[in-house]
């Protein structure tokens, strides 16, 4: 049984659903009865969580559904495609699934991510639980239905909004997370403080060490506050036309870092930490943020134990990287930059600017 | 400059849109201006197509955007899937299309449905323009929003519900459309009369011989009022609940006979003009529809030049195909039926009525 359940409504309509937060999730059916599910079950998670986590969620759902089936992908962002993305139609089509069959996504990002959009496109649509198990899904894939595969030529570049009926972030699966996925994860915590409230980038600074030691408490209202503002900003615009784009601080550096690395070498979420360092630079060149601000955003991310600087990759290729990124649009970049902390607002910025913020934070 | 345009209004709240109906449409650029596009454009053809009207597309489209790009793809069902997908995927991606990119599908359903899918999922969603050149897709891709890729395993299995911003269905281009396909295309159209309109019934057994002669008065409005009746039945059941199912009519007999003859070798049309007889026969054979009427059926199908009769199946096979299909759900296959000339509806149907009516339907 689980006890001590927060609960984050996300309200989209006849779209909208809950995310629950706490301990035991995995194990107590009860949180799922009233979805009335009626179909059959598919888990579908990774070679890593599997071993973890697979066998109880699946007498979990044996309560909820006719029959209960596992697919293990291969695990990391790697194989966040096409082939992949595959094996979970091989499997719904090998076993004849239907319409009211249920893709639960049990695992990080990568996988919540496909079985969102193998969701969104079997049969043009069937529903979808996502169970996050790393720090980072839990405060940014819980919210905001987008999911995706990557192209060769550009991360997430086919995907669809596609929003999942439940969200079970329980926190006992983050006991056996990695302490540089955890960190990872913080990142996307960090960034709500400066694009939208101040008040909780000064929780932040004051209970990172908390966060570190990973007290419940602590990790719960993280999980949830980062849910709460993301939800509110979403719910404002669903299909990202624009003020959802301040959710993207850090991510145009971030993804530049990811993409000239090679997807996998940095993790996301610390690629995103040098990137919002990168933005906070900007931000303060032109002259929309003060110095000591920019500084306290480099602080909290070193405390979290994550990079302020990104890998050794030349600015005329940062730029080149993220001119193909989604967030350009008309071949001009627009940033996520801050107009006073606590303030995201979208941009574009000129270009020995932003060579001067990325020279100012590479390594060696 | 296009004359005697008819419009028919798809009310889906903020998903609307306008299918346009006549002649010279694909040359008249004032009927996409109030779009107000800004990005480039992608035209989406195939190999066939393409000759005979992709480089009067790019005139048109040239006035509203900067850029028109034309993508032909390889002609056929059978390249209905992920690789040929991904042509426009990689096209759009190579061109650094962005989120105001416009696709336009120029060409039959399975351009429409591909090039739908892929506006659907590039970047999670870009506007889409389809442009039907055959009857089939006029009258039956135009409404609805149904758009998907086949997997080896099934038809359709997967794809979105994704409108388009408008629909230019140019009787111009149904010119050079070949007799077959034409006749195909009629299979649809026939098929409103017997699920919801015993008055545009009765039109065509008057008119089946000025559409075979396509004379244009009476295309146009063979086009429009499918248009209208496919528009009424999609208004109430967008994402496919409930009474949307009739418009499969044909259709449980027709994909057991396109998978089991290898797609492409009949028409879909021709499959669902034989599936329709079938559907016929076990509708009287359940004593929902007199045999008199169940007759009507089967001549307007002959008038049509279609098949009134399946391939030499096994009814066996035929039944074990359907199972796979979509419309099965719960391992019971559920048969769209007369209830009566004019009104479908759907229900599950005993074993051995249904292999009666294949075996009375079927070739040699």
């Amino acid at each position: 049984m689980s006890s001590n359940i927060q609960t984050v409504a996300i309200e989209l309509g006849d779209r909208s659903y809950d995310i629950l937060i706490g301990r035991g999730l995995l194990t107590d059916p009860a949180r799922l009865a009233d979805l009335a599910f009626k179909g059959d079950a598919l888990i579908v998670t990774n070679e890593t969580v599997a071993p973890l986590y697979a066998a109880q969620m699946q007498a979990t759902l044996a309560q909820l559904h006719p029959r209960v089936d596992v697919l293990a992908l291969p695990d990391g962002e790697a194989h966040k495609h096409w082939g992949t993305l595959n094996l979970i139609f091989d499997r719904l089509l090998s076993t004849a699934a239907d319409r009211k069959t249920v893709l639960y996504a049990l695992g990080g990002g990568v996988v919540g991510d496909m079985t969102g959009f193998a969701a969104a496109c079997y049969m043009r649509g069937i529903d979808c639980v996502q169970v996050p198990t790393t720090l980072l899904a839990q405060v940014d894939s819980s919210v905001g239905g987008k999911t995706a595969i990557n192209h060769p030529m550009g991360k997430n570049m086919i995907g669809a909004f596609y929003q999942p009926r439940r969200v079970l972030a329980d926190l006992s699966t983050l006991d056996t997370l990695p302490s540089r996925e955890f960190a990872a994860g913080l990142a996307e915590v960090i960034k709500y403080g400066p694009i939208c409230d101040l008040a909780f980038l000064e929780w932040l600074e004051t209970n990172m060490h908390r966060l570190l030691a990973r007290d419940d408490d602590a990790v719960a209202y993280a999980v949830r506050r980062s849910c709460e503002l993301k939800a509110a900003v979403v719910a404002s615009d669903e299909r990202e036309s624009g003020l959802r784009a301040i959710l993207n601080f850090g991510h145009t550096f971030g993804h530049a870092i990811e993409a000239g690395m090679g997807y996998g070498a940095w993790l996301h979420g610390e690629a995103v930490a040098a990137g919002m360092v990168m933005a906070a630079d900007l931000s303060e060149r032109m002259a929309l943020l003060r110095s000591t601000d920019a500084k306290r955003i480099r602080e909290l991310i070193a405390a979290a134990g994550l990079p302020i600087a990104g890998p050794a990759i030349s600015p005329a290729q940062y730029l080149e990287l993220m001119r193909v990124d989604k967030k350009s649009e008309g071949g001009q970049v627009r940033f996520v930059l801050l107009d006073g902390l606590g303030r995201g607002c979208v941009r574009p910025a000129p270009d020995d600017l932003v060579l001067s913020a990325i020279e100012s934070h590479t390594a060696g």
